[in-house]
């Protein structure tokens, strides 16, 4: 398949890369990582978002180009990081999307195959990984704008190498990633220090006082109490790794009301238990260790919903 | 200076490794890893420290074998990621380390070069990364066990590769013990998951209250505050990294006062200010990131010495 997508791209002029809305490391720094792959091929090419890149992404070179258009007259298009083409948000209509290549890239196991070429491979920790082998296969000589993306896309989906999606394989193109100028150490300050004062007050407040029970630990966060300091709900989301780390918690919720009275809610597990399926109920979806859905508020009642689905999936 | 260091342990029969008091994952992995490496080339091997392995750490095949003895007839004696001899607590007296070869394996730019044969790194990200060296060169095949010290050991000196000490080799290393049966992901749970809920609690409460000014962080947490939950001062150190990681800060300082009334101090920076070198004047050491000290109470006092010694190098 490899070969097919290979042949596909070099024979196109001009690409179109997209990627999920509410991007995280993995969507950004694949797609650009790719962009940056197919300009050193010689291509023209153009990367889409339905949302901007988050501030703590704006360091990755091309992020401030990504673009919420539609696909045009390009050549090729590919999608990075989604399951399926609904998870584009608002750049997907299938007329947009016709009438030539649509090569899909992915490692989430629930992919839908939507593409006319698709690479999937659910053992890569992160797209980043797999963008890694298509440079390789485009015989595309890393360079440090191209290996600074990619890793970043590694660091972030892997939390610093921390979930079990991690492989010897990962940690060896994170090597190789260094090796070609990726500067690992300002990706991490990027990705996991340099947070906001007032997040860390919301973490204090929610690890002063989350509940636990019967290897469930969660919290609810407030608009209320977002407001309060200043802070967005996807700012404080890191906290749900945090919570799933105390002794005993198999699953960890957390629970955040959203300006429009919704509920964002992101669940972990140390892997053993699946909450891709649990997220994938409530009309969400993600991985085995870490997915999220959104709810309808109120948040109490958001609460009870995404925890009763906990408990019939224990 | 490995070839003479490979002589030696090549022709010792009896081989006693020792770490420093209050021994961290480096110390305890490299120590364990080195006693399995000198095993698997048919040594008779000792691990010794003043302090037993923390809890956090007894997941490591012979952990609950380390002896508090100081070194009696063993031929060849090994003393590892220790600055100087001091460091060994109780273990040392001049008497008992006398008389045959002793080995000095660190990666502390201060260390004292006391050993009759000196492996001095300051490049490598912990020393688990010099042991696999001297693993290779002793042509000792690695197997699960030595992997996991090792693994072990860069893993939490690194705090999960997330140190400016992390280099390409590192993470090379890395992976060459995943590939030898290191199990990564539950080497990640132990060292930085699995917290009691108590440590969360009293993170919540510094988090919701530390302080920031002149891009210095820093917390006093208290025996009554400390009682309250249950919690030992060294459980909840890893909180200093996390005040590091706020937007704005260079360095963190985080005091911890004992049952003894002592306190304990840890500072982080971001590698640029030298927090070693504050620590040293403090009368403890450390690396250009990390380091620490213990200061005589009352902690208001200790923390205004802290304070006055961190400004002074800012």
């Amino acid at each position: 398949m490899i070969d097919s997508v290979v042949s596909v791209l070099q024979s196109a002029s001009t690409v179109y890369v997209a990627t999920h809305a509410a991007p995280d490391g993995d969507a950004i720094g694949s797609a650009l990582g790719l962009a940056w792959i197919l300009r050193s091929a010689g291509k023209q090419c153009t990367v889409a978002c339905s949302d901007p890149a988050p501030p703590s992404l704006r360091f990755l070179p091309g992020s401030e180009a990504i673009e919420s258009r539609r696909p045009e007259a390009e050549d090729v298009l590919v999608v990075v990081d989604a399951g399926d083409l609904s998870r584009l948000g608002d750049l997907y209509v299938a007329e947009a999307f016709k009438g030539r290549p649509l090569i899909d890239i992915d490692h989430h196991l629930s992919n839908t195959r939507f593409g006319t070429l698709n690479i999937i491979d659910p053992q890569a920790a992160a797209v980043g990984e797999m963008i890694y082998n298509l440079a390789a296969a485009l015989n595309v000589t890393l360079n440090p704008v191209i290996a600074t993306c990619l890793l970043t896309a590694i660091v972030t989906d892997t939390i610093g190498f921390r979930t079990s999606s991690t492989t010897a394989q990962t940690l060896r193109v994170a090597a190789a990633l260094v090796d070609a100028g990726a500067p690992l150490y300002e990706i991490v300050q990027q990705s996991f220090d340099n947070r906001p004062l007032p997040v860390l007050r919301i973490w204090g407040k929610v690890l002063s006082s989350f509940q636990i029970s019967d290897g469930i630990a969660w919290a609810s966060v407030s608009q209320d109490m977002l407001k309060a300091e200043g802070v967005k709900e996807e700012e404080i989301k890191g906290l749900v790794s945090l919570m799933r780390g105390t002794q005993g918690v198999l699953v960890s919720a957390l629970l955040m009301e959203t300006p429009e009275g919704d509920v964002k809610v992101e669940f972990r597990s140390d892997g053993k238990v699946n909450v891709a399926d649990i997220a994938t109920v409530l009309g969400g979806g993600g991985h085995r260790a870490a997915s999220g859905c959104t709810l309808p508020g109120p948040l109490v009642e958001a609460e009870r919903r995404a925890l009763d689905e906990v408990r019939r999936h224990l």
